[in-house]
């Protein structure tokens, strides 16, 4: 509702305005709020209807994907406990050969769900629906597809939104703090029910690709090739900080109360401007200049042609409209714990050495030790007149090669893009010289132009596309 | 105060904590809110207690710097009517001469006040205190400096939190949106009540770097030289999405009640996320890498210094512990609405020639038709060997340099520093073109490098102090 001022009881005859100000965006959120408060306050709440406003993930559709139940008790990187029981919800394209050999894990980024491509059962168009398919970069014709939801989130996996066996309730914020590890952990719980020894190739975007570098990590026996693209194996400061930003919008939203909110109104205004942080990380300034530039929103109805742009405080340019938007969309559809969950993982993601041996990772106890290593294998192996050393490599390169020698025998693609803010160049190039420092000899790296910022994964068919068609083919 | 789940009453024998899941930086903010509210409900609220937890901007201390006060009405570039009267509070350094030919105006910042210095009146340190002073790069012993609080501020001079004279409480988001034109216009009526006819120089970084450029647009004939740094002639969509963002929080804040906040507690919630998210651009990642890398907060005392860090969902890393304690501590020192209104006042800045035409500035009718301009004076007049004509150029350029056509003649030094995401290089290399393509010759340009982002022009005294000194002199 309008909260009218209250030390200004009466306004007639202020200068500026005839009456008391107005907010459009405000007044708009607050008809939201008051929309979904008399739904959950409806007997129909949570679950029972089919077409109200509440969250996609509070009415699960296992119809559209299939879901993975473990009894087997995964063990977590940051609790002594092993999380009891949990499900993997996944979607196939393709079909798995004789031999069990073409099966490509292919790892989502932060929000996504299972559905990559289109399905019979689920025909709306998946987030990569352009690279999956016959003849497409994930060709079906050779590959066997697989996508799962991550462990953490919201779309059929078990995550923080997922009742608690023990007590028959949403975990909550009791749900424990998970890695990127313990993700890959869950997946390839998955590979072993459906009996695959090998995979093909592990292929991730953004956090998707920080998986898929764990996944060759912890597994380099079972990992046939590796598929990093606009990821990193070392989380920048910079990134922390734009996802604590997101976080902390979530947190101070009272709905968020402590994560406990599934019986009532769900952190949605939290949700709407952690979203808007996030796309402005998603694309580049370069981009928006050309898509939007500095145009306004259209006058309204009733203006007169010639009248000039009266500005706002509410949404006024087309990028804060597009932002505002964009925050709108995706209020609901995702779960506020899962997004506080995942966006910590990817902050934990740290593959040089030291950070590696202080979890709870019985492979991180391998790891060859510096001084061996300096010996046995001087780090200078790898470059040759192609791929000459770094020039200058940051101060943490050697302790990340050092974390990377187990991927040093896995033919591994990198490719980034020079416009993405979240995941630069810089780090690209940091994974690509840290593997070669480890020894890798098969390391296969492009560098994209183009405004599409991190978005391109999801955007240039022709030249993500290609480059992955290449290296697996 | 601490919420209970209302799902789970009871929560022993839960596997993951031992008790309901703790939040220190949700309690630490709801004790904050209390401590507020307590105060706002006291009777010494609001501005009887000198040493209470209200802001300062709540209790103008006049005896720190003068105000000016104009009782003749202010055109406003987006309204009709003016503003009836107005306070401009401003500090000055140095000796005014007696022909008054030695001003220099410097502009500020979003955020800042007019103490750019310690002064007999003031002694604590000025924002730009090692700038200003005997043999300082603005050297008092030359110049007389003056250093306004904009309108739309807080710190003395009409704003938002300033009381409306008809109707004696606060404007609140009754205040006019106003312009970086109409910021300067104000300075310039302090200025004619020094009876200073021409300025020696107009000095302005970020926002100030705005001001600087429409102060020698607006007064052509009144300003000897403009200095530039890490500013900006027209504010790219993606500077708007920051801003627009920070904007977002705050007036989501349920404190915020669409401006009318003055007699109850502040949007301090909101004011907090928007200054972590502005933090965030004002440095860069390489800074960040280099000063915090992935170090964590430090543990508990009561923990055994052998035990493994912990993570938690709360600030965690010390690049997020920094945007926490950096938003804390100005959560109460800055007007919210103050914010809003400047930050929106950024956002409409653009001085190509038909967005300036599409004000109410007089100024702008003078401007040179496209037409005649390309006949009379062929863009490439200005681009020499020395400096030729971009090759990249956007495609605004020639509008720019058509509205930037009334500074051909001034002297100009533009700053910019290549590590800064808020007002990139690009923009500091579309100014000096945009200026010389309209024809002046005495443009002075440097890109600095370095880590500190958009933030070198408080910190960089060696490289930005140099470049002005020379310049000046």
């Amino acid at each position: 509702m309008f909260r009218l001022p209250r030390l200004v009881p009466r306004l007639r005859g202020v200068r500026y305005t005839s009456s008391t100000p107005r907010f459009p965006c405000v007044e708009a959120h607050a008809a939201r709020q008051s929309r979904l408060a008399s739904f959950v306050s409806s007997p129909q709440h949570p679950n029972s209807s089919p077409s109200g406003p509440e969250p996609p993930y509070a009415r699960p559709n296992p119809t559209s994907y299939t879901v993975f139940h473990s009894s087997t008790p995964l063990p977590l990187t940051y609790h002594p406990d092993p999380l009891p029981t949990f499900d993997i919800a996944y979607e196939t394209w393709g079909t798995l050969s004789p031999a069990k050999d073409n099966v490509i894990l292919l790892h989502t980024g932060l929000s996504a769900s299972s559905h990559a491509a289109s399905t019979p059962a689920n025909p709306t168009e998946g987030w990569w629906e352009k690279f999956i398919g016959p003849g497409k970069p994930l060709d079906t014709n050779n590959y066997f597809v697989v996508c799962t939801n991550v462990l953490g989130g919201c779309y059929g996996s078990t995550g923080p939104s997922s009742i608690e066996p023990e007590t028959g309730v949403p975990y909550a914020t009791r749900f424990p703090i998970i890695s990127i590890f313990d993700m890959v952990r869950a997946q390839f719980r998955l590979l072993d029910h459906f009996g695959v020894d090998k995979l093909y190739a592990s292929v991730g975007c953004s956090m998707g690709a920080m998986q898929s570098l764990a996944a060759g990590w912890l597994h380099p026996e079972r990992v046939g090739k590796v598929v990093s693209i606009s990821g990193t194996a070392r989380s920048s400061p910079s990134s922390v900080a734009m996802r604590f930003a997101q976080r902390s919008v979530l947190m101070a939203d009272p709905n968020w109360n402590n994560g406990f909110y599934y019986d009532a109104l769900p952190p949605h205004t939290g949700m709407k401007l952690a979203r808007q942080i996030a796309t402005i990380t998603y694309r580049s300034g370069p981009e928006w200049d050309a898509r939007f530039g500095r145009q306004t929103r259209p006058p309204p109805s009733d203006a007169s042609p010639d009248s000039p742009h009266v500005p706002a405080l509410c949404p006024d340019f087309l990028i804060e409209t597009y932002l505002d938007h964009q925050g709108e969309q995706f209020c609901l559809k995702y779960d506020a714990n899962s997004h506080i969950y995942i966006s910590k993982a990817m902050d934990l993601f740290d593959m040089t050495r030291p950070a590696l041996q202080a979890l709870r990772l019985p492979e991180a106890a391998a790891l060859v030790e510096p001084e061996a290593d300096a010996s046995a294998r001087p780090h200078s192996t790898s470059h040759s007149k192609s791929h000459p050393p770094p020039t200058n490599p940051p101060a943490h390169l050697p302790a990340l090669a050092q974390g990377l020698a187990p991927l040093a025998q896995t033919p591994t693609l990198v490719l980034g893009v020079q416009s993405d803010i979240l995941f630069t160049v810089e780090q690209q190039r940091e994974v690509v010289d840290a593997l070669r420092m480890a020894g890798n000899e098969r390391v296969v790296y492009y560098e994209l132009g183009g405004v599409w910022g991190h978005d391109t994964f999801l955007l240039d068919v022709l030249n993500v596309g290609g480059a992955i068609r290449g290296f697996l083919s």
